[in-house]
């Protein structure tokens, strides 16, 4: 296998426990192929607010994001290595799948639950839609 | 990470390029983290045909598994790897699912499309429902 098989590693972050566990592995990964690894943030816009209510949503999501980004990259220079932090507004599969096209993503790598409001009512929607979407291998963190 | 986090590597086999695809990675993924590959194929039950056929069909199926399973060790053998094979009857997801249980699997390694009867419908069927069950982390290669 070329090193470049897992060259760009993407893994979208969203302050669950699972998506911390999968930053882990993704670290452990990028060790063993010299990867580099993307960390990203979905801020989700909220549907059945008004106006001035989505305006405050957004800018305290936005704010949770960047601690989350934040934390991640402290948790990946903890095992030597420098993450890139991107913030996007949107929905979140749908954001990460545009990201990796984009950039030319090898790998995502994230958490099986908890990304994603929909995850509340369904269990891994996120990384179900990424099982079908995804422009390139995923690997699903348990 | 520990050596353990890979240490049983899972890759369903069902003859298409994308499963044999998965294997190179697997093979990869084995020498990397000393992890020790089964090779797995489902004979899948036919649905509406008599007796007589569903019989005459278990036992080509079953023939095609072997054949598939055979060239799987090959081609782990070119990478110096051993793999174990595993040849069950029933449903794909469910049988992979049971067999990553019992025998304690750290990871499922497969391709995206081209596993099991249901694709020739629903693209990934089998690796949707791999998301939501799989009882260990899941490596989906494109």
């Amino acid at each position: 296998m070329k090193r470049s098989k897992y060259m760009k590693i993407l893994v979208p972050l969203d302050g669950s426990e699972n998506a911390n566990k999968a930053l882990i592995h993704a670290c452990d990964l990028a060790k063993n192929y010299q990867s580099f690894i993307t960390i990203i943030y979905i801020a989700e816009k909220p549907t059945p607010l008004n106006l001035l209510d989505k305006k405050e949503y957004m800018k305290i999501t936005k704010r949770f994001g960047k601690k989350i980004l934040e934390k991640g990259k402290e948790n990946a220079l903890k095992r030597g290595l420098d993450a890139k932090a991107i913030l996007k507004e949107g929905n979140v599969a749908d954001e990460i799948v545009e990201y990796a096209k984009n950039d030319n993503t090898n790998l995502i790598i994230m958490g099986r639950k908890g990304l994603g409001k929909a995850t509340r009512f369904l269990i891994g929607s996120v990384s179900s839609k990424l099982t079908n979407n995804s422009p390139c291998s995923l690997l699903i963190v348990k």
